[in-house]
């Protein structure tokens, strides 16, 4: 709401209206734009392919929350952000809604291997975010069942500052070795399902990084168009 | 006390009432009621269904803690919560209770898998809590038969702060191999017992659910009441 | 002689009579008397079980400390406790002493096991102690064939609080694995032979928790009676 | 600016002419001048290798900046810089990017031993800067096919100071080992790539440096002068 | 000199005389005298043999520094001690005159063996330093031809307290074992040595031990005419 | 400069001359001369065939710095002292200078051991930093063909000091038993190197070294005096 206020006062504006709240809500939820980045054509061109694997992945895994804004305009430390909207507030997560995440995670690195054939630093966040929620599948929910329904490392605060700062490794390290085989395999398997299913809907893939070159922003409305063509276009081929 | 005295005051009431205390008493044992929290119908019957697992555990296991009530009213951070109250107080606990809490622990994941074929992140707490038990049983009270009746991990008080942060390992790692696998497998007996009781009283499981979705709280006499209802109808089954 | 002339004068005596010296020094050697705390019969029966086994085990073992006197009365953290009185201050202890007192220290757990059946987390710390033991005949007074007349584990201190936390581990992973081998040795030997003895006299045994159950302390004279008594009995049986 | 501004009015300038930018924009990339610090000719003679290695690496790789300049005058703590600049500012960098940067960091090295059939101490930046790229290849940008699309070790900041300070290891001695081989093999091949590309362009490496021993500084122009005619010389060899 | 001004100050002397230094050096030396410390005649006597134990290798063997005193007198936390003086300041000591000090410091232990057929935790200082001593010779003077001439362990010096607190392990497990092996065998190399000698001249240690409970303080002359004379009966035998 | 000044001063001279300049270089590369230390006449011998040893191996190695002074005249803490001047600075060194020094810091070992048939904790110094070099060849300059061109160990400054205290190992311990085999084969290939070399020339060993004990000190022109009589001798033998 203060967002929203604020631009509007910036616009000379009398009264917030609903443009200005839908300002204020990709700011807080992307961070701020920052039209002064400079990208050359050749790293908007992989960000443009990136974020539209992170949304076309999205868009195919059934149960993940609604792609609702997708841009290659630099948000923050980001190229390009995806963002994805709830539809309700969750406070636990299915097995399924996990697993489904790590293959979203993946499609940005895969899109730039599939259609650029090379990759780049720019995916480390994704490969970050992944590893993590592999671990914490496998770790803290017991979701491997290979090591069954246990937890894996203590975590320790350090009081004086009153913030978790190590999780001390309290396993031998055979446990080591088959958390680390776990961990692969999760993130393993669901790049290789991005990669699957990328390739098999490459049209639409194609056909959203393009229109994310010539527009740089996307929001649902014209995501669904833009997938609907590309993949109606699909079935006579 | 001092609880029920605020409830009353809260409520205008000029004397405080039995009520009062039951409220108090819950307050202090479960977390204050967020009824403020929404949870989606989904998140409703996972909870509600997880708490059921519990609640029949502690039922069917001989020697274990009287169970209260059962909510899935949101509580501090939980969702649901299964109150089990002690009869008298006890100083040392068997290895035969200990090995029971084990069970209770993994109803509510076992549950979750049994009837809605998908696993959530909701029993990440229960797990921590069966892990730290299992290790507690092996490494403190020597109730492995495969370490014997020794103590491993040597605690160390940071003594500046006069508070316990760090177990040291004094062990090698053969050793830590030994107790991985001892606590993999207290915890596996009892997913595994957990999985078989669940499975031969489904109709009691569902019954209690069922009721729990309805309204919201069940306490000691309304439990027995289904149990039993459920129960008899397996009977002519 | 402070603590005597306090409870004295707690009394409203004139003078201290020897009966205060002896609550004082009880006082001082096994923490406070917590009349308070109620334990269940069960619990009881087990305290006693536990200490009776405790008490046995050191009037069987040659050449250690005379019992003094034991009790089912809480103390401290203790349900109960079994005093032993050193004749004469020692200042080194041989080999046989403190193999024996590995042997005592098993008793409480074994005497549980042997009668009741079932094992509690009121061994945890004779477990502890003997681990300790155990891991200083080892570890400190080269009293191990096996690792030979050396020492292992370098205490450090952290000098600006001038108190030791931490021994730090200056030896291979092989030889943690030949302590961990010997101190299960030497634990394992003296459970082993606490079983045996007290196999062979279990009727004094539960003589001596039975008293404990009826008088909730015995002094020495009272357990020599009672052990004359029930080893007796033993022999035209 | 500053830099340009302080060094014209050192020079009794009264305006800041180009010169001057030049003058401040090498000292801010490369480190002041230290004219002072006198090399041996042995000193020298390895310096222009060192850097002549570096400056034809970067010339005969495709893809990487472009070299701006190369010097012996020692700057900083470095004896000699060669000095490249990107065309455009680069947010992400590419897999082959990075590879042949690695090459380009060993290219100093190689050149020592090619031709002065020793190696020296000088090379340990160069090293420390390969070994450190190679690591966050493989650990945080995924680009190991081996160890897959994962990161590896977690950052940890010192809160207090709001640095970091360690990276905790948080894998099995299993993948230290595998991070380990793929660090070694993706540094391993570059040496062996920039040795088999300066074998081949020895004349061209011969002259870049003995023109560094004239000159001690060669910028762009002069770089591709030398090179064009050092390998139209190789043709009719 | 300030000890034996203030020793003849106390027992009001006017002047300092030669037995007010002789009281001086030793309390300097050894620790003060604990007369009102009273050891039970059984540990009089597992002193006196530790203590002739002691005192007989150091006269056997050549080389050693001369036996100035023993006593079983406890001073400072020693039950008894003896002092070896140097004939000249040594700075640097000879692989031949430290492995012969680990045969003195095991003489201790081994004496109780030998004689009492027991042994104690008195031994556990001596064990302690001939496990350090011999672990500088392996990793800080290069003592070990398994080993070779390098060092192992690197010191750290926690520099804000100006003291060294920590070797930090700088080697592999590999180099862990032998460590642990060559320290182990250095060790009980000596302790085969002391048995064989002190067998040897069991006359001569029982001589010196009988005599130390006779007399509790024994200075050179007095061990060199008890040697001669049980030695000399030795003969006959 | 100061320190000429200061010791004109002290003979009460009016001029600074140039022995006084002499004496202020010694002092300040090697430690102030402490003549009231005294060596008993078998540590000066070691000493005087230590110093020789290193002096010696310099002289026969090309490519060192020159011998300006060997001294058994304790200083600092050094019971005797070689000094090598570089005849200019050196900003970088060649593996064969850094190899040369490894048998140069072997040479007083080596001597002992040779001529004394026994070894001291003398050279304990020496080993150290021997093993420090051999390291930093292997882990920071690149310089084991086994370990290949990279660096080991990540240096980690503790900022709030502004000073190193730990090198973390980031390496795995199959990496770190690579390191240790390279770090003893380099000290151990120049062990043996200075056992042969020194061999050869015994006969200069032993006039290095009774020349010492006979002068205390010999600067450059009077070693090569001895070393040229000596090997002139060594020809008729």
């Amino acid at each position: 709401m203060n967002e929203a206020a604020l631009w509007a006062a910036r616009q000379n504006k009398k009264e917030v209206e609903l443009v200005d709240f839908e300002m204020a809500k990709d700011k807080v939820l992307m961070g701020a734009e920052r039209k002064s980045m400079i990208l050359s054509d050749e790293e908007k061109r992989i960000t443009a392919y990136h974020e539209a694997g992170h949304a076309l992945m999205a868009k195919l895994l059934p149960g993940t929350d609604p792609v609702h804004k997708v841009t290659i305009i630099p948000r923050g430390r980001a190229l390009g952000v995806t963002m994805q909207l709830p539809t309700d507030d969750r406070h636990n997560y299915s097995k399924e809604f996990l697993y489904n995440t790590l293959a979203i995670l993946m499609g940005g690195r895969v899109a730039e291997e599939l259609v650029l054939k090379n990759i780049t630093t720019g995916a480390g966040n994704d490969l970050e975010r992944a590893t993590d929620l592999a671990r914490k599948m496998v770790c803290e929910w017991g979701m491997s069942d290979k090591l069954g329904p246990l937890t894996f490392g203590r975590k320790e605060e350090e009081i004086f500052l009153g913030r978790e700062i190590a999780t001390k490794r309290d396993f031998s390290e055979q446990v080591a070795v088959e958390i680390d085989d776990e961990i692969k395999r999760l993130v393993g398997e669901n790049y290789e399902r991005a990669k699957r299913l990328l390739t098999e809907h490459m049209r639409s893939l194609k056909a959203l990084a393009e229109a994310l070159l010539e527009k740089e922003v996307l929001d649902a409305p014209e995501i669904d168009q833009i997938l609907l063509q590309s993949s109606s276009q699909t079935v006579p081929a």
